[in-house]
């Protein structure tokens, strides 16, 4: 590893270098100074130490306080303003103009006591009535699960396609590894490294998206009739995917003030013979929840002492809005327990279809599994991704996406604050791109969902996300769609919409 | 439809123009009258009327005769030679060079007499040696199941690429739909419409490959325990399917003269409870048999009398070199009972990753299935077809890769005869890019597998082709490269070693 680190009056850059393979190098971009000082300011304002109309300190007085540049301080100011959270007023200086609400939270139902037990996954009938809508065309999408096209980088992408072309000449028609192709392998392992974990290419499959491998890993750990754990909240295709296999599951409760409840996780393993645990580590779709560090080593203690393997899916892991990557359970799995499992779906190519994972002692039942079922992924799709990667613009990508994605939060939360019944709970979410609304315990966001499509607007209900049609009173929102006007509108109808749907029920 | 007839006194060309969509066009290209003629003295040479060293009429007389310009019998003639049929011989004319072998027929072993029971798969540890090898690298392969890359239409389909990239934007990032384009599925239905039969886009799901689809369809019709029928000999992946879906099967025995035996399947679903049936209907991989168009229609009635699904594999369907497409058993299937597989793979691109299933009355189940493990195929390998397909090209590539491989086909089947021991046995395939050739019963065709290793060669042993190891006397080899002298060197050296070992099992 090569450290090198530039510093003049005004600015501190570290750049470490991760020289992996002949073929790429692996940037990991450290804080300049300037994000340092912004991001000080944001969790102040965020907890309410610094409050909406509070003037900030003038960027002369900041600069001689803290012995750093102006220039410095107007980069942090900046950097605030363009996440929506304070403004420059002429003459007079910058103001916070955002303000976390604060909710009653009564209406938080906390399961704390529930017994561990197998739950039946109810019919999907109206599961996929409500799925083929979220991605139907003609409506105006507030819960769309992709990342919005305008936050991709296509013309690189694009380019990426074409010099590959070239490189290749007839090679790219011809079949690649069934484990995937060996660069695309080689900078997935790279991106590993900055977790603190060093996997050589044979530890990694390359799959059809996140989706083909959570499957492998599921088949690869158990069969028919298992009783596996899985998030009680999750993206509603794992539990087609728990249902179709024929598993049982016990579902984990996650609340929504402090998260995945690893007690009764532990009480479940104790009372059932669990053969696989499927969890969302970070920025759980729809929660937004993610497992501290600490929670993450113990859970790998508690899958380790008993054996059981864990699946993780960390495809939302890279889109942190803090200043560090959250951790993963695969980074403390000693014993190759963890499947860990990701794509390039929620960052920068849906479309292309490619996903990954490394399954540890399972890695070879699993290249066994994708070799018979799929004989190996599009070498066009990933021979674009290598060159892509290869450039090494995909961290600056990232940081870019996580900087918009945060930002479109703030003003996603400013705008449901505004047009919003006073009665909703939520927590702004420290990563992803999804928003975990509540409504009074009383409230059919189903109805909303309805009366939101008679709009042409398109929200994801609660209960689609429960295996057991819980959390009826929720529902999904995605921030990924940069905020225009008629985004700004569609809030304000939605939010009509639940005023009124609130007021009935009172009547 | 739309039929043109160009007719002048060298050539009658009929075009028949299907306007299926307004976004493409399916051609039929009919025969030249030059292709009339040739293929009708290439089926005298090879049924023996004309024989090694035969002169044919002269140009001038054969004009004549017949009645039909002397540059129509030049173009006839030039096809023969350029199959490697006859040679003009200076200031002499044109003289058979291709005799086919007579074989003795004794060494073929027929099992007519075998009685339908379950099999159990052996282990495959052995086969997934060998099966590595089949695509490693730094060996010359003589047994390749892909169209050699200098088949396939590269520049063409890189346009497409580019075209795509270009009149998609982002979009070319996104998720397409999980039953896959919708302009892919129109072009698959237009192709179908060749063989009498009309589908919609919604009767398509499209595949990662036709593995995918071989795989969905197993699990739409079958579930673990349940016993199935499939050919005894067939591509090892397939068997790799049925074992790891758990399934139990009755194999079908194809002999090597008269190819699948349909009595014994008829006594095979009368004794069992039989789920479902997987048979490659046309140029079976690795014998290269057919069902006759009667024989295809006889099953159909089989397994529609008893309600039972027929996979039908015709991944090599386009790939005859006779005047017609062979006709499929979707073709009559009346009742939505045959799941119809193929691809792309073999005929344009086998990195895409594109195959297809029309899944009859199980469409559903299948679209299901696809969207809950796979969430659908990558979206630029689809585009790119899209385009290549759309330019109506797909015809006349499909008739000069059967060109290319027929000639193929008969200059291997040359060197072979020059090379090869006495003792063997096969007959030239009519269709896709493989040869099953038979070696005296006792001999071990591993042994010869390991003896040409030693000298770099790759074939492939019969056995890993068969669900119970045996046929250990058999070989397959692909004539899908083109023959260069290292090729025909890598032939006469597998002759020497055939024949080496042939007298070591005499002394």
């Amino acid at each position: 590893m090569i450290v090198v680190n530039l510093k003049d009056n005004s600015t501190t850059k570290q750049i470490q270098f991760f020289i992996f393979t002949p073929y790429q190098i692996y940037v990991k971009v450290a804080n300049f100074l300037y994000e340092d000082i912004a991001s000080h300011i944001e969790e102040e304002i965020l907890n309410g130490v610094l409050q909406l109309g509070d003037k900030l300190p003038s960027v002369r007085m900041f600069s001689k306080q803290h012995n750093v540049s102006a220039s410095t301080i107007f980069q942090a100011y900046y950097t605030l303003e363009s996440k929506g959270l304070i403004e420059a007023r002429p003459k007079s200086g910058y103001y916070v103009i955002y303000q976390p609400k604060k909710y009653r939270s009564d209406i938080v139902n906390s399961n704390q006591k529930e017994i561990p037990a197998i739950h039946e996954l109810t019919t999907d009938g109206m599961i996929s009535h409500i799925v083929d809508l979220l991605s139907a065309e003609n409506y105006t999408h507030l819960s769309s699960a992709k990342p919005d096209l305008s936050l991709l980088p296509t013309a690189s992408l694009q380019k990426s396609v074409k010099s590959a072309l070239t490189a290749l000449g007839a090679d790219i028609l011809n079949y690649d590894h069934p484990s995937g192709n060996i660069h695309l392998r080689q900078s997935i392992a790279g991106q590993q490294i900055k977790l603190g974990k060093a996997y050589t290419t044979k530890d990694i499959v390359v799959t059809n998206g996140c989706t083909e491998a959570l499957t492998l890993c599921l088949r690869a750990t158990t069969k028919k009739g298992d009783i596996i754990i899985s998030d009680s909240l999750t993206y509603y295709g794992i539990h087609q995917i728990i249902k179709d296999l024929g598993l049982k599951f016990i579902p984990i409760p996650i609340h929504t003030k402090t998260g995945l409840d690893l007690k009764f996780l532990k009480r479940s393993i104790e009372k059932f013979p669990v053969k696989a645990c499927l969890l969302t580590t970070n920025f759980n779709n729809p929660t937004g929840k993610s497992l501290s560090t600490a929670q993450k080593k113990e859970l790998v203690q508690l899958i380790t002492k008993r054996q059981i393997p864990l699946i993780e899916d960390d495809v939302y892991g890279e889109l942190y809005f803090g200043k560090h990557r959250p951790s993963t359970c695969k980074q403390f799995d000693t014993e190759g327990l963890v499947l860990y499992c990701s794509s390039f779906s929620k960052t920068l190519a849906p479309g292309y279809r490619i996903g990954y994972t490394i399954a540890g002692k399972f890695t070879e039942t699993v290249t066994r599994l994708k070799r018979i079922h799929s004989l190996g992924s599009s070498t066009l799709s990933q021979q674009a991704l290598v060159g892509f990667l290869s450039k090494g613009r995909y961290p600056y990508h990232l940081k870019k996406l996580r900087h918009t994605l945060q930002a479109n939060m703030l003003s996603y939360c400013k705008l449901i604050y505004q047009y919003f019944p006073e009665e909703i709970y939520f927590v702004p979410p420290t990563g992803g791109y999804i928003l975990w609304i509540a409504f009074p315990e009383d409230f059919d966001s189903v109805a909303l969902f309805e009366a939101a499509k008679m709009q042409n607007l398109i929200i994801a209900p609660g209960q689609i996300f429960s295996m057991n049609v819980s959390h009826k009173n929720y529902i999904r929102l995605s921030f990924s769609t940069p905020i225009t006007e008629p985004i700004e509108k569609a809030i304000e109808v939605l939010g009509s919409l639940a005023k009124a749907l609130i007021q009935k029920s009172y009547l």
